[in-house]
């Protein structure tokens, strides 16, 4: 266990209300790891990263869980003028809804990652190349357990909530089964309790673009190289999935990049849509390992509460926590039903646990903007006080 | 003109009821032809199968068009042995819906098609090799212009109706708009006046996952080589909007192909679905030309009735034909609301137009489907007696 003082970010506010200057830090545990696979590494390093202290008690910590593709930077930022803030920025803060006055906020790049923590891109030092598809096979399993060493490691000792969204509801959901005297919260977003059919064919797509690119050469590319072509189109063909058709039309709708009259007859981009796709995907493969794609988006697929547990019911029988699931009506990835039906489950096994539904236009990745309706939402339920389970049997 | 007999098909009855053994046969017109972009190609072909006899009036014909991967093989069959009906069977026959005992069927693989019609594939008599992208650029109305002049060969003086779904909608709307007096009946399916963001962004990842295959080679490939591999991905990934989550679950859910404990770590197929649209990229490959599926994508992105005429209601002024417009309510590709805008258009333009809606969880291709009730409304449609327009103008 550590001094979590060793852990405090080196902040200074740069203005009211911000987390200001973070630093990344590594966990590494020396291991050995066994995954859910059998599979064993030697041992493995998160980088993640904290802000606000952890208080006398050590239980105040909130643990913040990533999407496919998230990272530990969730807050802050990494330089004076850093122009982009982690990716919840406008969430966690002094003051904000999650306040990091009160609270200890922690987040880790997954295991499987690519933005610092042990994945496929890592270097075996058996062979002192990366892992590649040798790595371990990883599940959302893998990934809550390796974050629950992290935690010991700085000392909590308890977790006043997890909290996440999409695949990062997964993870928050599983800290309460797993460690269920450990999890006083759980606020899971724009998830579900096991994919459709539909999104594992999306993911499908997604990995047969990057395995059948010639780059993937079986997952053995140098760092940096590998099949960027079959990364850019998966992430593109994603994303369509993280928006909504309404949000696209808002945004784009059918405006061309042509100024002369909107007929030009080339394969180049004619619509504005077509420009922010190859955008989107030009830029995702300079910040990510398409190994790890594979790895995260067979974790997505693979998750499923009730068949791991036997039922839904078997599965939240553990549960401590109070949950919070929010679902979002544009969500067509993970569709506020599949959200709905998490939260009655949990209810149907005897847990505190409450759904929201909030009307938007802007698909799954909702839970990622700012909102005020969601911000208040997300408040409420962390700064309320916790009820602890009494036990009525004699 | 061409005697109709000549255009008869061979035809002899395998079964009560079936349209039987037909024989394609090509229409070349000598050109030129111009393109809506101004291209010239001194001439054309296009493949094309008839079905029932053309009356002594030489009005009942019904021009079927097809959507983005069909062709003009829409019924019967080509051997006694086929054992896989045109795609449209179950509608057309004698005694069907679209009864050939009555009314002569026409149906052409589009311009730029890939399946006998003049296309990129086609090799280009200057050069000696396909024409590749130097192929003019293709339009919805083009298709439409080479279609009316396959039509004046075959004899035909008035089409008692078209219809198509998808694509084939767009064709049968703009068949009424660009002939009012040769068009009496317009039944359109599944289709839009034009294809919101969604559907664009769908259509640009599939065209580049063709376009950044090294095997595309800018369009210059040899017959049958080519980008194989981004075609099956556009493939995999366009077959997901052509069905529907619910219809994905009933099929598939989350079955897997492993028969151990269901835990293969593994990127192989797992889930029964992974294999399905593998097997659908891989079939399409062979059937189907990658510079054919980004010719006929960008004519359906570019389809745009509101902008080509101004907008719908002087898109629909000249039509004189009566019209039936069909929407799924489980289709989000083409969604009924954009179906009913057409039927709402063309009522606002004081054209006789219903819409009709069916309930069905399949997914944009419903239309493909065989369905009693589907198929009662084709049948009441096409079979009710025309009304012709009346002049109370003085």
């Amino acid at each position: 266990m550590t001094d979590p003082e060793e852990h405090e970010p080196v902040s200074r506010p740069l203005a009211s209300g911000e987390v200001g200057l973070v630093a990344p830090q590594d966990f590494t545990c020396p291991g050995p790891f066994t995954f859910k696979s059998g599979q064993v590494l030697p041992g493995f390093t998160l980088r993640y990263e904290t802000y606000g202290q952890l208080n006398a008690a050590r239980d105040n910590a909130i643990l913040v869980c990533h999407a496919l593709s998230g990272d530990h930077h969730c807050a802050g930022v990494h330089a004076a003028d850093d122009r982009k803030p982690g990716w919840w920025n406008n969430l966690i803060g002094p003051g904000k809804a999650v306040d990091t006055r009160r609270f200890f906020v922690v987040c880790a790049n997954v295991l499987g990652g690519c933005v610092g923590s042990s994945g496929p891109s890592s270097v075996n030092p058996e062979t002192g190349r990366p892992y590649g598809i040798s790595f371990p096979f990883v599940t959302i399993l893998d990934m809550v357990r390796a974050q629950k060493l992290l935690l010991d490691h700085l000392g909590v000792t308890a977790l006043h909530a997890t909290l996440g969204g999409s695949m990062g509801g997964m993870q928050a959901l599983l800290f309460a089964i797993e460690f269920p005297a450990y999890t006083r919260r759980v606020l899971a977003m724009a998830t579900t309790a096991r994919e459709s059919a539909q999104a594992i064919a999306f993911n499908e797509v997604g990995r047969q673009a990057i395995m059948q690119d010639p780059d993937w050469n079986h997952g053995d590319y140098p760092k940096g190289g590998g099949p960027r072509v079959g990364l850019a189109i998966a992430r593109m063909m994603a994303h369509i999935t993280y928006v909504s058709d309404a949000s696209m039309d808002r945004k784009f709708g059918r405006r061309k990049k042509t100024t002369a009259d909107g007929e030009s007859y080339t394969f180049d981009v004619q619509f504005e849509v077509e420009g922010y796709l190859r955008h989107q995907g030009q830029t995702f493969i300079n910040r990510f390992d398409a190994n790890s794609y594979l790895y995260i988006t067979r974790a997505l697929d693979q998750f499923d509460l009730a068949h791991a547990y036997g039922s839904l019911a078997a599965a939240f029988a553990p549960v401590q926590a109070e949950s919070l699931v929010v679902g979002f009506t544009s969500d067509w990835l993970f569709p506020p039903e599949q959200n709905r039906q998490i939260a009655l489950a949990l209810l149907r096994a005897g847990k505190r646990a409450s759904y929201a539904e909030l009307a938007t236009d802007l698909g799954h990745d909702s839970f990622l903007l700012e909102s005020e309706e969601l911000y208040t939402l997300i408040r409420g339920f962390l700064e309320r006080s916790h009820t602890p389970a009494v036990d009525f049997s004699i």
